[in-house]
C-alpha cells in the first residue's frame, strides 16, 4: 500500500472494528446488540405511506428542529438542550473533538466501548484507562485528579453493568470543571437515565441512540443532551464538519419513533423479560454471568471456554461476540434476541458443552 | 455563553453557513442549487414499495458494498476505487483529514466553496488562496511550488466556470507528490469528469454528490473516486470516526438512483436547456453573466445592484443567494429551477429593475 499521499500519522490510526454484518439471513445474529423486533409501527407506517420526493429533492433541515423538539419533550428538556447526529458514533466523535482536546488525559474504564480509544487517536487526545474492579464494577474514586474529562457507558459495554444514579452524580462532582459524558446507549433496558441531572450539572452530557431500544440501528440516529453551552459547542464542531448530517427520511422516521412511547415501553419490557429468562438458563448451564441492565449478557462459559464455544456456535449458525482482549477473553457477549432465538442458543450451547465432556 | 468546557480553539472556529432552508412551500427557492425535478422514479418507487423494517432493525452494511458497486460500474472503476459518505461534505471533511494535514499549505482559489477554509480550521490545516483572474478563470501556473495539496471545484462554485480536462491534467502534473481533489458536484451539467484520468494519476481524487444532478439533496450521499491507496486512506479515517455513516434506506435508494442512467441523462439535459434560456433572458435584462457549466448562474445585475435586487426578490417570494464577500458582492447566484420558476424570476427582475429607473 502506497501511503505517501496520506497525512502523517494516518497510517498509525487503528480503526474500530464493528461486529460482523453477514449478508445472509439464515444466521441467528446475537453479536451486535440489535433489537430483535421491528421498530415502532408509527415510524414504519410513516415511512411506507409518505411521499418523500420533494423532501429528498431539497436539502433537509440542517437543524433537525422537529426531531429535536420530539426528543426534548420526551426528556423534559428544551430544544436547545438537544443535539442530533448520524448515529451516536458521530455524536461521540464530535463530543471528543469539542470537549476532550485538552492538556490533561481523558479518563475511561479499561473495559469499555472500544471506539473511545480510537477517537482519542483520531483527534490526538491523551487518555488514561481506569481499571474496573474484579467484578467489573466501577471504582468512582479513581476518576479524581487532573483530567481532561470522563466518559463512561452506563450500563457499561460490553459488561452490561449499571452504575446507579447517585454514583453517576458522585462522578459529576469529582470533575466539576470538565465534561463528563454518560453514554446511555443501553439505559432503556432497566437503568435510570442521567438526563434528570442535566439542569443541576453544567458538565453533564448524556448520549442516547435509536440503534438499540428503538430497533432502528439501520437508520443511524443518535443524540446528546446537556445544558445549552455544551450543545452550542457540539453545534460549532458539527457545522464545521457537515451541515446536514441527518437526511430528510431519517428526521421524520426518528421523530415518529421517539413519539411512540407506548411501543418503546412495551419493546423494552419484552427484551428485559427475555434477558432474565436467558440469564437463568445460562446459569443453569454453568455459565458465570455479569449482572446485566442492557440488551446483552456478558457470560463466561464452562469448558471448552469462550473462544471454542464462539466458533462452535458460529458453525451452527449462531453469531455471538468474542473479544480477544485482556480480562474479557474468557467471556462471550450475547445479545438478547427473541425468546425463540435464545431457546435455540441455549439448546445449542447445551449440545456443544455435552459433546465436550 | 459559557465556553469553559469547550476544547481550546473551538471558540475560534467559524462554521460554514448553508443557504437558507425556509420551511414554507410558497417560495421559489433558487438559493441552494437543488434540482427542480423529483428524483429517479426507480429510486422513489423502491422507497415507496420496499419493506424496510428488518433493514432498519439491523446495522447497515458498514462498507455500502452494493452502492459502491453501482458507482464503480457507472464510472468504469473497481469497487475498491470508490468511497461513500454522508453527503459530499462528509467526504470532503474526511479527505481534508486524510490528505491535507501537512507542513505545506493547501492551495485553493480565492473564490470557491466556502466550506474549504472551515475544514482547514477544523483540522488545523494551513492554506493559501490563489486569486482567480479578473474573469474568474483559474491561473493554473499559480498552483505550483511547495504545497500540501490542491482542491478545486470543477465547475467552480459559486462562479459556475468550468476548467477543461487538459487543464485539470496540467494541475495534476504540477503537484505529482500531493493529492489533488477535483470537487465535481456540478460536473454533470455539461462538464467532462476527471474520473477518466484516475488510472493515470495516483494523486487524483474526484468527489461527486447526489444532491444536484440526482435530485437527492435530502438523502445526504456523496462519494469519492480515486486509486485504491487514496480510498484506503479515507477508509482509515472514516472507520475511526463513524463505522456506519450511510443508513440502510439511503444505501438502497442511492443504488437505484445511480443505476437509472436514462433518467439522469434526461434530467441534466432539461436543467442545461433551462440554464441556456435563463442566461439569454438575464443578458437581455442587462445582467453580466459568468459562463456557467453548472445548475446555477453567477450574474451581476444592473442598478440597483445585487444586494438590493436580492432583497426585492425575497419580498416577492423568490430566494436567490447573495454573498457579501470580496469580488462577488456585485453578483447573485441563481439556481436553475423549472422553466416556470425561471420565467417568474425573469418577470420579477424586469419589474423591479423597471421600478428603479
Amino acid at each position: 500500500m502506497n501511503t505517501s499521499f496520506w497525512s502523517p500519522g494516518l497510517e498509525q490510526l487503528e480503526p474500530y472494528t464493528p461486529g460482523e454484518q453477514p449478508s445472509g439471513k439464515t444466521l441467528i445474529k446475537l453479536n451486535t446488540n440489535e433489537n430483535p423486533y421491528p421498530a415502532s409501527p408509527q415510524a414504519l407506517t410513516l415511512l411506507a405511506q409518505r411521499d418523500f420526493a420533494d423532501a429528498l429533492r431539497r436539502y433537509p433541515d440542517p437543524e433537525s428542529c422537529a426531531l429535536r423538539t420530539a426528543i426534548a419533550e420526551r426528556y423534559d428538556l428544551s430544544d436547545t438542550q438537544v443535539f442530533v447526529g448520524n448515529g451516536s458514533d458521530e455524536v461521540l466523535a464530535l463530543s471528543f473533538y469539542s470537549f476532550f482536546r485538552r492538556a490533561e488525559p481523558l479518563l475511561f474504564p479499561d473495559i469499555t466501548y472500544s471506539f473511545y480509544p480510537v477517537y482519542c487517536q483520531l483527534f490526538e487526545i491523551k487518555s488514561r484507562c481506569i481499571p474496573l474492579l474484579e467484578d467489573f464494577s466501577l471504582d468512582i474514586e479513581e476518576f479524581s485528579g487532573a483530567a481532561g474529562g470522563i466518559i463512561i457507558p452506563n450500563p457499561n459495554a460490553p459488561t452490561g453493568r449499571y452504575l446507579s444514579l447517585d454514583r453517576v452524580e458522585a462522578l459529576l462532582q469529582l470533575q466539576p470543571e470538565r465534561v463528563v459524558i454518560i453514554d446511555e446507549a443501553y439505559i432503556d433496558f432497566g437503568g435510570e437515565s442521567a438526563t434528570q441531572l442535566i439542569d443541576r450539572y453544567p458538565n453533564l452530557l448524556v448520549i442516547h441512540t435509536l440503534s438499540k431500544s428503538y430497533a432502528l440501528a439501520g437508520l443511524r440516529l443518535g443524540f446528546a443532551m446537556g445544558q445549552e453551552h455544551l450543545i452550542e459547542g457540539l453545534l460549532r464542531a458539527k457545522n464545521s464538519f457537515n451541515s446536514y448530517p441527518i437526511d430528510a427520511i431519517a428526521q421524520e422516521v426518528a421523530t415518529a419513533a421517539i413519539r411512540d412511547r407506548a411501543w418503546h415501553t412495551d419493546n423494552c419490557g419484552k427484551v428485559v423479560a427475555t434477558r432474565r429468562r436467558t440469564e437463568k438458563a445460562l446459569l443453569e448451564l454453568g455459565f458465570d454471568t455479569i449482572p446485566s441492565t442492557a440488551n446483552f449478557i456478558l457470560a463466561k462459559p464452562p469448558a471448552p471456554g469462550a473462544e471454542a464455544l464462539y466458533h462452535a456456535l458460529r458453525e451452527r449458525g449462531i453469531l455471538v461476540r468474542y473479544f480477544n482482549k485482556p480480562r474479557i477473553s474468557d467471556y462471550l457477549r450475547i445479545s438478547i434476541g427473541t425468546d425463540d432465538d435464545m431457546d435455540q442458543l441455549i439448546r445449542n450451547c447445551k449440545e456443544i458443552l455435552a459433546s465436550q465432556s
